[in-house]
């Protein structure tokens, strides 16, 4: 007996960002747009059952920290690489949410000619955000310098590119990552 | 679900293909020639333990089909996508060592304008090919219309590019790929 939520952009709202970005790519894929998958989270295998008759099992592995970013892939021709990151802070992204390793990731793909950003969501808000790469790393190196530990809301709306959730896709966040150094 | 037996007979003292490409892409990385990564291996997790102080282990596990390739990145601004395999046969790639997903996906990279290729081993001669993708669809599409189920080597040494290993990097394998219908 669930009672539907009242929902301002087309769709349920307990979808998780990478949920939604999952089906964003899936409709990517499908209609030739691009080719940008998900990776599988790294887990290190220690003990693995083999039962006579049926799927190794995994019986004992831990999570691992990932080296690089969640998403990658190809988008008429350029190489697209990016991390997915939701807060439930309304007003700035705070920093703590990257790792300097991830950091690290996107300059050298950046470096190669390749396209990083981050696409944040703003739970609180719903607004999403495609974030390119120099600004994450302005900010970090702020952040490195004694400043502040988050981007703000209001350097977002000016720097980086604002779109809203649809129907098919459910984001078209290469749209916005098309705009970064137009807009 | 096959896990990759090591091979301890060979020059190489037991290191597989991935390990020689690992360290290959580490040596790209490291000096700024490529940003490319191996995936984690893809894993369905159904029960995970939480003791308390200490990392979360997961209990129940199951190793899932990839749906991609395992090897994906950038080079010289160029999207870069590949898998990986090993043959014990001597005188051909038998193309039961590559997935239908996978000749699927390297097809959407191609179309997206992405360098789609395998890299081939002959574990008995220590031979190494870079495979392009439009070679591997070639084979597959004879196989599918009732023709040989494997890339003859004379095929290879034809039509893909022969490389050699080497000491830094182990495997110089985006060199082959520079040379895709050149040579
Ligand atoms: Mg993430
Ligand atoms: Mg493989």
């Amino acid at each position: 007996n669930k009672v539907p939520k009242k929902d301002y952009s087309f769709s349920n709202r307990g979808k998780t960002l990478e949920d939604e970005l999952d089906e964003s790519n899936a409709f990517y894929l499908a209609n030739k747009i691009a080719v940008i998958h998900k990776k599988p989270v790294p887990v290190q295998v220690v003990k693995v059952d083999y039962p006579s008759r049926s799927a190794a099992v995994i019986r004992e592995a831990y999570f691992k920290t990932p080296s690089t970013t969640d998403y990658n892939g190809i988008y008429n021709g350029r190489h697209i690489d990016f991390d997915a990151k939701e807060t439930g802070i309304a007003t700035s992204f705070p920093l703590k949410n990257i790792h300097a390793h991830q950091v690290e990731h996107m300059k050298s793909v950046t470096e190669q000619g390749g396209t990083a950003f981050l696409i944040v969501k703003f739970t609180v808000s719903g607004r999403y955000f495609a974030v390119p790469f120099d600004l994450v790393e302005r900010a970090w190196e702020r952040m490195e310098s004694g400043g502040r530990k988050s981007i703000p809301l209001a350097e977002l709306e000016e720097e980086a590119v604002e779109f809203k959730a649809g129907y098919l896709p459910r984001l078209d966040y290469l749209k916005a990552v098309s705009r970064f150094g137009i807009s």
